[in-house]
């Protein structure tokens, strides 16, 4: 069976973190599509709110006329993808997490981040203010984001990062449309992703029990597997998209 | 070394669910039979008690004069086989538990599921009674319990379950003279099984934990590995149960 | 880029058990040694203290002029490698944790075993005093450390084993020194080690969440890897070495 797939980027990413994983993807006969969001890529540094982000993804596949998709979001995209899917849900057939953010309605990401890393955005936020944009040190990056790559690697997807506004942190996210819809959904958990650590604060099961019904796929493999392991993480695609 | 398994089938299923993970037993030299127990297969639509599963696996035992076996159990089977092998002990190995209940003395299946499904429970309670069966949507076969196969295989397998006596799920578990047997023990956790879901209602560690000192092999795969993956299911199935 | 580990076996064990995994690592590239602690080896059976177990290490080291190395610890070596990275800090570039004890200033191991194996050393303290030596029975070896093994393979390593003296369980760990120490830490998970049963107590994450900042590899396979599958111990510690 061939799919179809909107694939979304977290945050300091953009559309073309997908690129080998999309190749890997048409290899095997499935069409995919890699939106940048508002706020990213060549947008990066400006002022966007989660509206902006939906906004340009709704746009890029209203634009396309796609529709009988499978609707994937990573990481930062787990808090615009339930809102796309409700603008477009005739178009959408499954909505899928990898290792996503999953909000209760009328949270924002600082409300379920660790308590270290919530100091860590307060001292940003007095000093800087939620306008501000912030980048994520390299050694936190190699060590949690990346912790499957040599350093080259390493390194070399860094240097592709933007930074952030500090605000998407604290923008809390209508969540009531999307616990509404009767969309099928799947989450994809790598297993050694420890953006958020593993225990009470991890990505999994934590995020995946806030769906209901939901298919799990897990496969072994960093924050970053678009750019370590593209291949396992297409397949991973299939497997959490797939009827 | 050559091993001999008495493999017993999950709640829904019956004993031809083993089918070609005894064929691939068999090729590597080692012996499996797999019962059908009372209440399902043939037998399904009827009312049946947890002593009558009993029975029935004692019988086929006693029937075959086997011996000197594994005893294994998945899923449902998990309530059946402590009294199995308490039952004939003599003639038991080791007892293997693969994603299965693992019940305290005087509980029941009802006890250890999430209230999500206590609620569902209770509802089929409340308007139709313990002797009614019921069966699984295939919404929900397809989510959590083959999460890991196409939908062609989710159907062929959904095609082969059938319905369960309620009653089943209520009947409380004599486990005492089970915890005085002196029987190796080994859980085998496939780590996608999500029909109970994982977190704190999880098969594994908590199943295991109620098992003192126990052997655990973990492999990929979820609640359905006898046709997803008979291969490993196979493998799992040896290196819980050799000595 | 060719690494040099140092390489602390853990309690029962002496420097040979890597003997595998070096062989591997040589094979690769890279230069590996593996020390035999006071009180372990030829030296079993005799009291020893943990500041025994640092001194042969630094002492090891710096008879070599080791430097630029990574300093890896399994286990019980956990409680020993902190400290010989204060004491040779110039010469370390990563301390890596294998399935290893990570404790707090001032805390014993006693202190982080589960309450039943805590049971079981008050038991030997009050019949022989903590200056006994005390061997871990074959059934438990076999069940809870070696699980992934044949029963052949599980008795040749349970032959290699010698007695540890129970004071080491006992002994209060300064910790001070090594978290005030910047070096970069890595924590080696086997995903099967039940030796510290997976849930409340087990290895991971709750001892690599002692580390602060710390890179996260996890592979399949027991406690003693570096019998069962040494190829794989060796690309964990390369990918958890690497800068």
């Amino acid at each position: 069976m061939k799919l179809t797939f909107v694939l979304v980027h977290g945050s300091m990413h953009d559309g073309s973190c997908w690129d080998r994983v999309i190749a890997e993807l048409s290899r095997q006969g499935h069409a995919a599509y890699a939106p940048t969001m508002a706020g990213h890529g060549a947008g990066a540094g400006h002022f966007f709110t989660q509206a902006d982000c939906v906004d340009s993804v709704v746009d890029y596949i209203l634009e396309r006329d796609l529709s009988d998709f499978v609707l994937a979001g990573h990481s930062f995209a787990g808090i615009v993808i339930p809102n796309v899917a409700e603008r477009v849900a005739a178009r959408v057939n499954r909505v899928v997490f990898q290792n996503a953010m999953v909000l209760e309605d009328g949270e924002c990401i600082y409300d379920v981040i660790t308590p270290e890393h919530q100091q860590m955005f307060d001292a940003i936020l007095k000093k800087e203010g939620d306008r501000t944009n912030w980048m994520l040190p390299f050694e936190v990056f190699r060590e949690r984001f990346i912790n499957d790559a040599d350093l080259e690697t390493a390194r070399e997807v860094y240097a592709r990062l933007k930074p952030v506004c500090v605000y998407s942190q604290n923008e809390k996210i209508n969540m009531r449309g999307f616990q509404r819809l009767n969309v099928p959904r799947s989450y994809i958990n790598f297993t050694d992703d420890i953006v958020l650590p593993h225990g009470e604060y991890a990505w999994y099961p934590r995020m995946a029990a806030r769906l209901g019904l939901c298919r799990v796929v897990q496969k072994p493999g960093s924050h970053e597997v678009c750019y370590t392991n593209p291949g396992l993480l297409a397949e991973a695609l299939i497997e959490a998209g797939r009827p």
